[in-house]
């Protein structure tokens, strides 16, 4: 317990609840983090989807990423809308349990866990990835660098999530000026000598006369990678400082703003630059070479990339946690999901994706490109659900404007459906099938849940007035092997406990001649308490003390109570030279309604 | 309990023990397969060690099988007297405790457990290594290979030694007939033609003038290595078969005469076909070639050979457990090694060095060549004070012919001692200061072990008789978080348990509301049983508990029973649904005395 709370910081109070609570910059650094490092992939996926038309293809670019935006601003307008409507957190889920029955509202919650673990698996893969690129000598521990970060990260957490996003603030707001920095720097200027950048270009070498719809829109669907986080905010609502559905709008509305500059201005330099796909090169480390040349500020950058890339995990651990607990207020998850632990934070949730990440960057060996196919079918999942919503609660409450803001979320919600189609279908071989089995099988979870729980509450009549209770007579069973001051204590409470009191021992076969002389002993003695000797065939002891627990035919009028004396050494690994007759007897009648085992533990006085 | 069954067998009577003990030809198999199988590395370590004083060196080596056979005629004449003197197993350990003191006794414990653990973790990795040697894409897997053999090995232990002595019989007795053919052929048959063995030979190129005494005790202590296991049958009587002596003796005679040839027999061959040490063909190998060719016959016992030395670790389950037994019994291991599970063996001496066996080749990687240095220093420091407590014994008894007897062992003892003292030197630097390290570590923890369990007997007054109980008050608190039937039912039992019941209940600051709602509820319902609700100012339902139990100053005549009703799901599984209050509590209460918990369990209906 001093451990406890060493490592994880003092019990709070409710009332200190909003000094774990956060404001918009803040919320930034705590929710956003995986959106606004997104520009660090997404660009360059889709030139590497568009480069696959040749040359000519590419200045497609700027005007996907227009469209790219455009969808951004659907959904940042969205999920304000979503803000202010389900104040509550859980965003895609909320809006669709609202809007689009319970059906609809499982799939969105299954995506959204589903992307929040391969957010966290994925996050911390790159980051590690980057950081072993360059230092090839870590590559060998990818695996242990990894877990040790989501370590970190979980440790974090689990104190509470202000100092998550407190910790991560400094480097979040280092990338966005960093970001914003090379941005203008090249767009302002003069054009730089045409450096070649290391690496082979990954452009088709055969131009494709026409460019065909379907290359275009993979390579839009490639690009929706960039917008990968966006709704982390309306999922994390309760985490805000009061009022908490402004502060949580104004970090959106920030969010959109510098996710909108940094890939219009990305891809305003993509062909100011005539930036290429290239192995071995990033695209954004190709930019900021063009911008900046390769010099210190691009080693800097390129550290502070893959520093907050690993520290994009965080942001699941901020919506996951509230997801869990709304899913298990409405019994689809273990209700321990729902509890609030002494640092205010729900302890299982984390503790939960943690778990799930670390099989998933074992299973993958930490390993980038097995996990990146699998991302983002489940966030475009959650959009197009979340957007859908939207739609159905626009038609329900035809307040001012509703056409327009309608057929918004509608536009936005087509796009997204059909990115995510086309997500589902470009990569299942590569791996999305694992996200296209895994949604289904946690929807059904979640019913099983839901209909265990239903049953449970008509069982024990949960809620309802229960008969008076009726007391009826108990035994107290005292097992002992040897006499000693164990067992006049333990004889001593039986007797104050239950009507009857029997003292219990076990004979084994090579011991028959101790009979007489324990009689004898317990004659003189005289507890008060008649004493039973069972002749034990095997060589156990729980077997007769069952089989004599069985003999006293327990009921629910007259209880067996099994009252067993523990010592209880001074120190822990002394417990290792007792017999725990207790945990065993305990494991043993675990299943007996009407026998009860209570353990007497008697401490050993200090030295 | 279920699964238990199927996989160890059904629960035996002592009265079945007999099936379960042994005959001498079983405890061949069961207790001297590493005795036997010591001649596939003993003659080769003789001979690496002699090769380094020149080919010329090499003639001495019958000369000092010659003396290592005297060596194993002294040991084993020795044996078979302890067999009589100390029919409860334990050998040198027995011995040393009554003749030679409790210091001594100690010694010889800790030098045969970690004896035991290093046969496991030797036999294994040795085998795995043949098996690897001939089939090379196997050997990145040799760990897991390791683990998995030892693992079967446990789980046969498990079931019961007999059937893992009947398990090891064929392969020990095609063993035994495949090396006796080897030598009857190779010494009738007319002499093979010189064929060239594979490898490069060991022999030091430089021939000494003179070669050294130092030189022929290093040889006569390598060679030694053939001789570890002679102990074990003397360590294990309690297994065989009554009358356990005679059968003990007479397998000791028959491990002894059956070594005896074979090191003869293969010392013949050695010189008659001039075999020499070679890099990559065991001398043993090479023998079997020269006198049976290189065809199935020395594939088949190529096989066997790996087959058995693997076998070979089932001679320490064979007497580790009972060594541990004995040592519990003198409260100088916790007393859980001396019982004996449901299948009549010493489940925990098992595990332990099942456990211990995978730490050694886990940090070895299962490389033989780590282990073999580390191996025999704790066989011959046994027999040396074996040896000497039986010189002590004689010179006690004065039994007829007492001075020639004692005279074998005081000779047997000084060569065990001598050897022992070589090992430790020339192995010191390679692993042998483990060894060195351990035993004293391990004499340490049986002292700390039995001046705990002697102050615990002082303490609680163990076999004295008590006071008389005295019976107290006991108030009965039942927690609870929504009425229901589980609430009527504990109710129901605390009443029947307690002179004083009350129910609690823990109110989060969110829900002050339900407050006055409850206790209407409670008023109406009128369970005879007052209601107390503890606002928590943290999100702690355990912490108001505790400090709810502490305001009721619980004492000796005053004890607090808390009763939690505990919902028993249909599944285990259904456990991950349920908060488990009664465990939390039950382990946040253990260290205070005059508090029990107690569950009562409320198992679900079956659908």
């Amino acid at each position: 317990m001093q451990l406890t709370r060493a490592l994880f910081g003092r019990p709070l109070r409710p009332s200190e609840a909003a000094k774990e609570q956060i404001n918009p910059v803040e919320g930034l650094s705590a929710l956003s983090l995986d959106a606004l490092t997104s520009v660090a992939y997404g660009p360059q996926a889709l030139l590497v989807a568009l480069g696959a038309g040749g040359l000519a293809a590419l200045g497609l670019a700027p005007w996907i990423t227009l469209a790219i935006v455009a969808l951004l601003v659907l959904l940042v307008a969205s999920y304000t809308q979503v803000i202010s409507a389900y104040p509550g957190g859980g965003g895609a889920y909320a809006v669709a349990r609202a809007n689009l029955g319970t059906g609809l509202s499982l799939v969105a919650g299954a995506a959204l866990i589903v992307d929040y673990v391969l957010t966290v698996a994925v996050s911390i893969a790159a980051g590690v990835g980057s950081l072993t690129s360059a230092f090839s000598p870590l590559v060998p521990y990818t695996l242990p660098i990894c877990l040790g970060m989501l370590a970190v990260i979980t440790f974090l957490n689990l104190r509470g999530l202000a100092e998550g996003a407190r910790a991560f603030l400094v480097p979040t707001l280092a990338f966005i000026a960093a970001i914003l920095v090379v941005i203008g720097v090249g767009l302002i200027h003069p054009l730089a000598p045409h450096l070649t950048a290391p690496g082979a270009p990954l452009v088709a070498t055969h131009t494709l006369e026409t460019v065909g719809v379907l290359l275009v829109l993979q390579a839009f669907a490639a690009g929706c990678s960039a917008l990968t986080g966006v709704e982390a905010i309306a999922n994390g609502v309760p985490l805000f400082r009061r009022p908490q559905v402004t502060r949580a709008r104004q970090t959106e509305l920030m969010l959109g703003t510098l996710l909108a500059v940094m890939l219009l201005g990305l891809a305003l330099l993509i062909q100011r630059f005539h930036v290429e796909p290239r192995t071995g090169d990033a695209v954004l480390n190709q930019i900021v070479g063009y911008a900046l040349g390769r010099g210190w500020a691009f080693d800097g950058i390129s550290i502070l990339v893959t520093l907050v890339l690993a520290l994009a995990a965080n942001t699941s651990f901020g919506s996951l946690p509230v997801l869990a607990s709304l899913l298990a207020k409405d019994n689809r998850l273990p209700h321990g999901f729902a509890i609030r632990g002494d640092r205010l934070v729900f302890n299982r949730g984390i503790w939960a994706l943690a778990l799930l990440a670390t099989i998933l960057l074992a299973a993958t060996g930490g390993d980038t490109d097995s996990l990146i196919p699998l991302f983002a079918i489940g966030v475009f999942t959650g959009f197009t659900l979340a957007q859908a919503g939207m739609v159905r609660h626009w038609l329900r409450e035809r307040s001012q404007g509703w056409w327009w803001r309608c057929g918004i979320n509608g536009l936005g919600g087509v796009a997204s459906g059909i990115a995510t189609l086309i997500f589902v279908a470009s990569k299942f071989r590569e791996g999305a099938w694992v996200v296209v089995v895994a949604i289904p099988l946690l929807i059904l979870l979640f019913v099983r849940i839901s209909t265990y729980y239903r049953r449970l509450a008509a069982e024990i009549h949960l809620g309802q007035r229960p008969s008076r209770p009726t007391p009826g007579s108990t035994t107290v069973v005292v097992p002992f092997t040897q006499l000693s001051r164990l067992t006049s204590l333990a004889l001593s409470q039986a007797l104050s406990m239950g009507d009857h009191v029997v003292a219990v021992t076990v004979e084994f076969p090579e011991d028959q001649g101790a009979r007489a002389e324990l009689e004898a002993a317990w004659a003189q003695w005289d507890p008060g308490v008649p004493l039973v000797i069972l002749p034990s065939p095997y060589h156990s002891v729980v077997r007769p003390l069952l089989r004599y627990i069985g003999s006293l035919k327990p009921s629910a009028a007259h209880r067996v109570v099994v009252l067993i004396p523990v010592v209880l050494p001074r120190r822990f690994w002394h417990q290792a030279l007792h017999n725990h007759l207790d945990l065993v007897l305990s494991a043993a009648l675990r299943r007996h309604r009407n026998v009860l085992v209570a353990r007497l533990s008697i401490p050993l006085r200090r030295e």
